[in-house]
């Protein structure tokens, strides 16, 4: 059997146990299995934030590539898990919406919820379900459990409420859905949405005043100012040449960003 | 021979290279070895918390796992190393109390002391026998070198003083030993020391005033709101739902903590 | 064909999902890659801490190791692609001397210009090469594709502008290059540079004032005092026993440093 990538998104931090134990259930379980950190700074139950990372990440990696993604604020309570079968991955993680963006770019097969406490550690704690049912249900997925037997197939699941830009002819209305870490604020008006408009007569506005055009590179722009590109996740991004737009222009999370085209 | 796992606990830090370069002397040594990340962001020379996290974690790893951990203050002192054989697992690190709560929980088989500079680099640096000596020590083990190779066996080794709590009919006092990305504050208390009680006549007391029931989920109290659960690691912790106990209360470790139960 | 380890030095943290990205490209194109972090929270742009860093480490990996360094602040731009076969290892970065203090201890055999865009992904983003361009370029060398099918042989590359030591009969003038997480701060005097130096009777000071003396391992002072050693990555490192030098002395990358030895 080829060895099985599992990617790892949580909310778990590396400063504790949570990561390197879920890790240790895996191989115990399946010791063919390949784990890769996605990303564990999430913070603690943002759910867009990991769904968005998840969204980014997920298609780069192998065919068959399980991907486990633990922002779960619910533990403890009763909402489903679900195990999700598309055409060229396996998506699991808590109903909350945090697979919900992935998802949308996949084509889903068939939706199970995990239900098979035969494939959960034994007790399972109340608080640490990324060890106690997350892991294991990933790691018996790599060592070739069928999906259909942790659960029975359901058809509904929890959609995130995702912000979905304004397209006019003119003008595009959106919002910042993430900061990186290089203080680069990616926007949800998606490069494809914009496939009318003529980018050399763009610029991109915040409160109604012009910040910086639209370019195809952060070299566009001098040292120090800011530019618009598309960026690597396929989104309009706001960066600052060598610096970081998000401190220079007190960015935030859910602010409005509109692309204006200007006339010939 | 199958694949071993080696698990790496150290307070390196993954900014600087230290971690990556003990992988890579890992590595050197044997190829097979599958190295996984518990913790490295440890408190520089916090002893206690690295024991804590080893502790927490060891168990959950396949069968012949090697636990190695480096906090290791005393670095280029004349302290001890040792290599640990217990039923299930190899514990390598400095004698300075670091593998003795993860010890207190398994059967030990053979202490001992490494003193064989034959599985050492060359040379032997005075500051980072992460990548000098415990690295290849782990690998060398992983490979396959009998444990009794390493150096001579011995009785004693450092036991790291852990503050145990008191248990009275109806009242435990016990101590804050841990404090989690979450903000959870682990206690040491352990559920089967309370296991006489009864959970639902219990509260938590911070400086003789009461701050919250004992309940079985963060959620069994509105957000926002203490609560006291048994976490997943055995101990009674105090969080807050949705928020950061240590942050609300202003926990800090050793601060005491007080279980009371109340009359029928 | 055996696993090839590709260690990956970056400075895009490990907060967002750009690691785990090229992961799961590396993955994706050899399934067998080891993959190893060295260090990801390089502060943006900074190529000379990246350069330190990979200098620091690279040797200590198996022969035949591919080293890829993405401090790639001029993504985007035309600077160059470098793909450097030295006697031991591979090296794959952007030409803007993040390998070279590394390629300065190596026998150098041949360096190529990465430019056969049939080894890259499609499309190629502006802003993520290390996605799209260095993540494929190091999979498909551990892979076995033949580095020269890269693109032409070149003869220059850029060197990092680094900073010498003037070491004197009596006395040796350097800097500090790079603080880690210990706060020891390590300067550009090497160990084998002060080989004529007795270094018992050797003393460190900063500003003109004697800071403290150079001796062999951190616990040959008081804790709380300062003491030079020469450290694991083979510099002359000013440290404070059992705390941090860079926050009791107020030092900074490129601060003075001065060895003086005493007469008899």
């Amino acid at each position: 059997m080829p060895q099985a990538v599992i990617t790892l998104t949580t909310d778990f931090g590396m400063t504790d146990w949570f990561v390197g134990t879920m890790k240790g259930v895996i191989l115990a379980i399946n010791p063919r299995a390949h784990i890769v950190d996605l990303a564990h700074d999430v913070p603690a139950g943002d759910i867009r934030a990991g769904a968005f990372i998840l969204a980014a990440a997920y298609r780069f990696f192998p065919k068959g590539t399980i991907h486990l993604a633990v922002i779960d604020p619910g533990v403890g309570s009763r909402r489903r898990i679900l195990a999700v079968q598309t055409k060229s991955f396996v998506f699991v993680g808590p109903d909350n919406g945090v697979l919900s963006p992935a998802l949308a770019g996949e084509r889903v097969q068939a939706v199970y919820q995990v239900t098979n406490a035969k494939f959960f550690l034994k007790p399972v704690s109340q608080t640490f379900h990324g060890r106690d049912v997350f892991a294991p249900i990933a790691a018996h997925l790599s060592a070739g459990v069928p999906i259909q037997n942790l659960g029975p197939p359901i058809r509904e699941f929890l959609r995130l409420d995702w912000p979905t830009p304004r397209i006019g002819q003119n003008e595009a209305d959106g919002e910042i859905l993430y900061i990186d870490r290089f203080g680069n604020a990616i926007t949800n008006i998606a490069e494809r949405a914009l496939s009318a408009f003529d980018p050399t007569r763009c610029e991109v506005r915040l409160k109604r005043k012009r910040l910086c055009p639209v370019c195809s590179s952060y070299q566009a722009v001098p040292a120090g100012k800011p530019v618009a590109v598309f960026g690597s996740s396929g989104f309009l991004e706001i960066a600052v040449n060598g610096g970081s737009a998000a401190r220079s222009f007190h960015l935030k999370i859910g602010a409005p960003v509109t692309v204006r085209q200007r006339g010939h």
